[in-house]
């Protein structure tokens, strides 16, 4: 694995170059700082490295993409901003959270340039002699996550203390909240690199179906790691009442006193370590565990198999390494 | 004046109409409430209108330009919700803002989506033949007046308290957060109305003409109004010890006693009507609102003079009755 975190790295040196150099003009400097904090501060740079990858993937150079990948990755930061401030998150990436450095207004402000920014780094591809159609696609997908990002947060939010929330709404929820960015990562990838309609599509499910595995293993990370990987207490997410895949399915498969005891678990504000390894027993009894991670491998297999029909590649090999990244991941 | 309205309620129409139907397909159903909410409590739609009437105004038709004039609206909607946030301001068009009717998170969101619409519907422009050169340069229009709003905002936060603010950094920040939106609306317009360089050029020096007369006119209403119109007490604007064009020629012109006792007004968390009449006594000895009147007048004279290249025709005659309108409300 430390192979592809090596790749990763190597992709987003450019991409951190990218994002300063078109942060840098921001006036006034307390409004520019607040817009690269949570870039310095160093991120997994998933997103526009997938974007690099698929330009590549398709025949293209990873330059005409560029810009593109900057603007993903500063979407991606956008909605981390905005998010802490609506779940009134203190910390991020290890570090007090950016409506915690400076102020709620200023981190509102922040989201909202580096959103503007992210649409004017793709238009700026065609100063670059990006095609003008190209341009316009991987504009329109980037469009179309955004609002599915509102969307999904929108309905994550509408969602607690709903514990009625069946498995589909819950799909739908996580696709839009967090897959459907990753999809649009590699689609406007396969884009600015010049696929045709095909690998295009072929790139995008690989992003959705990654993606979906990716949140999903998020929720199942939380009750089978140590605390020490975790980098908070196993668990938290049953404690906090959050719907996850496991909550949804062993709401959905249990009946009488265990249904009624889990419920009662997820709705206490207070609940002890007891109760949530009982929580644990319950998701084990009704194989939501195994479940959730068969469902995760399945759409890694799947997200594989969509990429047969590219020409093989290093950038290909690259992508395979990555779905098995993504799923092999312990924190 | 109140032919003016009429055009602008008939302009209006049609963008209303394409705001509604763009928005309808929003999920879940109270973040769609949110995002439609201060459109269906009525604004003038000036933008919008701006926009249409721009597009006839360079020989093309208004239908070329509807979704674009809709984005525009839509921006204007997103900074309105965002700013009632960063501001506390309870009330907008006469109700409850967003962040009161619902909370914080889902006002947040809500911009957010209207923000992400804005640019998914001028990229459909496409979609109606619109040229895909124009609806890249109106979309890098877009998306430079966005960076400008959260730009002008954050300067405008910076600048409370603070008195030594010059009048081009004050001139900076008002044309920023007021003028740039006003100067893309007519921009945009000039552009999927298919107009040549110069003509685009001459429609956005219009508008950011126009803009800053608004702005001005703004400042000064708040001192010259009587309360009925104005809809608000005369010189709030004095009480909140808030940055106008008046306060800063005044600043800039007075010494000794009156320059103290203008700051100390300024500064008094709880001043009363007295001094705020004290501060209009010496906004009128320094000539700060005869000069910002006339700065205002300046703005209009010579907007309309830059129309001057276009062809006569009805929409250039709308545009020049237009910024007497701008420069003639009362409220």
């Amino acid at each position: 694995m430390s192979d592809v975190t090596d790749v990763l790295k190597q992709y987003s040196e450019d991409v951190v170059k990218t994002i300063e150099e078109n942060l840098s003009v921001i006036e006034p400097q307390d409004l520019q700082d607040a817009c690269l904090y949570l870039t310095k501060a160093g991120g997994k740079m998933l997103r526009p490295a997938l974007t690099l990858i698929s330009a590549e993937a398709v025949g293209g150079n990873k330059e005409d993409a560029l810009k593109t990948a900057a603007a993903l990755e500063l979407i991606h930061t956008f909605s981390l901003i905005h998010d802490d401030i609506m779940d009134d998150d203190d910390m991020r990436r290890g570090m007090p959270s950016v409506h915690k450095v400076w102020d709620e207004p200023v981190a509102i402000l922040a989201g909202d340039t580096l959103f503007s920014k992210a649409f004017e780094m793709v238009i700026a591809s065609k100063e670059e002699n990006a095609h003008p159609a190209n341009v316009a696609n991987a504009l329109a997908t980037v469009a179309d996550a955004c609002v599915k990002i509102c969307e999904g947060q929108a309905s994550d939010m509408s969602f607690e203390g709903n514990f009625d929330v069946k498995e589909d709404e819950y799909s739908e929820m996580i696709f839009k909240k967090t897959g459907a960015l990753i999809a649009a990562a590699t689609k406007a990838g396969a884009i600015m690199g010049g696929g045709d309609d095909e690998a295009v599509h072929a790139l995008y499910e690989y992003g959705r179906m990654i993606g979906t595995a990716f949140q999903i293993q998020d929720d199942y990370l939380d009750v089978i790691s140590d605390e020490k990987d975790l980098g908070k207490p196993v668990g938290s997410d049953i404690a906090k009442g959050k719907m996850t895949l496991m909550v949804v399915k062993a709401l959905a498969e249990s009946e009488g006193e265990d249904h009624d005891r889990l419920l009662e678990i997820l709705k206490d504000d207070d609940c002890s370590q007891e109760s949530i390894d009982e929580a644990i027993d319950l998701f084990n009894k009704y194989g939501s565990i195994e479940y959730a991670y068969n469902l995760a491998l399945e759409n890694i297999d799947c997200s594989k198999k969509v990429l047969e029909i590219l020409p093989d590649s290093e950038a290909k090999q690259l992508l395979i390494a990555l779905a098995d990244f993504v799923i092999d991941r312990s924190s």
